[in-house]
């Protein structure tokens, strides 16, 4: 998995300063989380390429998540692309979209398929054979999701001397990976544990943001190897987080600690701090596998 | 009058070449002509100041001219914006802000004043004691408007030698600078000519962008100071012009030379070209006073 930071500040774009997206690269796909306006311009700067992205994930219909997502579209078009597009986001996103293809008098050349999404519980929105995507219900202004990006339980790795040693076809190989025990070549049942190894990890990534503290997304993302929790403000601005709906780093920890998850990333950074490390110290002191996330960065894990 | 380009490509935002976008400081105005995604980044790059920005113009619906727009309306609310904000644009502009204010849940604090435009003729659509602007109907493929922003005669200027001398009372002053003959203190009628010298030429700019080659326009923009005028393509790709509805540099030049301007700027280059002097070469072939835009320059006239 490889998480690429395209823009991880709130509010508006500016000249250093990007506001939210994200790409997710997991088991080959190109996941687009959020799409705030510049997005294309950040895609092409981390050299993404756009015909990867067939998955865009929107959050919320807050400007600095999603102002980049037509103009995005729009690009594909004119680059003619044809490979379908699905667009995973509340609903209302398809009539802003229509409207302004319409507007414009054009249609994408290339399926647009949207996803709208209304619901308040976590739904499976996503999957195929080795990925899942869940919703993150958050509290907001506004109706907004996170998104949970899970793995599917990799296959059990063959161990490849004892698998010859034990005289079994090739054409097993793959019911010893799914975890079968099988009949070797002399009639005897082998036992699958004794020639096979536990696979490696599933991983997951949670996104969080924007959300107030909210403890009831913790079932759903308990025990994610990374989380991404928006800490717009740090401690002293406590007060403006249940105005606005926002969290905290030291929160953001707090919900990272209690949902025992490996990796905390933190953003959506209010403009208003200039020193972004006052977050990361104040998350600490509550959760220690704490990092910033930065425009630009990536994280491997 | 000062012009700065924003940014002067067409289609798409890149790494270093913005969509249409151009700030015209006239008589104190500050106007915003079109606003393509990263329009307000680029208005911080080149420190134009926000607040003095109270007429935006929007010459079609096309992406690369308005999808900066919206975040622009929204990062003005964010920085608690009171002031007034006039937009002129084609017909469903309005329609496409408004819905997406209605999807983030918020509403500007400030009166935001839509003047929806179709017109197929021009039309006067500001004018103050010192400015008018009138649109330009342009040939494209969907709705578009240029825009002619032209001062008003300037005052005459006094010859203050000459008015000491003829005895007036400094109560008429601005009667003789519009031009009135006035009684001096001994009673004797002075002619305004003896006394005052010419105005400074009004000056204007002709905004013309985007459209195919089209002589109807002459009329309206006929001895502007400066026209600028798109130039998507060079003379080898002109078969696209038609079929795309956008000029060459030539055509663009035989419609400066036309219409008799001082001076022609180009712009709204295709992503296809990458030395932009051949556009400058193939219209100075026509029309010597030929200079290219460029993002970020600004132009004093």
């Amino acid at each position: 998995m490889k998480l690429t930071i395209l823009g991880c500040h709130s509010a508006t774009p500016r000249i250093n300063t990007n506001p939210t997206s994200q790409v997710l690269e997991i088991k080959n796909h190109m996941f687009l989380i959020d799409c705030g306006e510049g997005t294309q311009v950040e895609l092409r700067r981390n050299k993404v390429k756009f015909s990867r992205i067939k998955h865009i994930f929107i959050s919320h219909l807050h400007g600095d998540h999603y102002f980049g997502l037509i103009g995005l579209i729009n690009t594909f078009s004119l680059l003619t692309r044809l490979t379908e597009l699905h667009i995973y986001g509340p609903k209302g996103l398809k009539e802003v979209v229509l409207l302004q293809m319409k507007l414009s008098g054009g249609w994408t050349q290339y399926q647009l398929i949207f996803h709208e999404l209304n619901s308040k519980h976590s739904e499976l929105i996503y999957e195929d054979d080795k990925v899942q995507v869940h919703t993150i219900p958050l509290k907001h202004r506004i109706y907004t999701n996170g998104f949970l990006f899970k793995e599917k339980e990799n296959e059990r790795k063959l161990d490849i001397n004892m698998v010859n040693e034990a005289n079994i076809d090739m054409a097993y190989y793959r019911k010893l990976k799914q975890g079968f025990d099988v009949v070797n070549e002399d009639g005897v049942l082998i036992s699958n544990q004794k020639v096979t190894k536990d696979p490696v990890p599933a991983k997951s990534y949670a996104y969080c943001s924007d959300t107030v503290y909210n403890e009831e997304m913790l079932p759903i993302i308990e025990d994610a190897t990374v989380l991404y929790h928006e800490s717009t403000f740090l401690e002293k601005d406590e007060a403006r987080c249940e105005p606005t709906k926002h969290s905290t780093a030291k929160q953001a920890a707090t919900i990272a600690k209690k949902a025992n998850v490996d990796t905390l990333i933190l953003g959506h950074y209010s403009t208003r701090y200039s020193d972004y490390n006052l977050f990361k110290n104040e998350a600490k002191t509550v959760f220690e596998n704490t990092v910033l996330s930065k425009d630009g960065k990536s994280f491997e894990f």
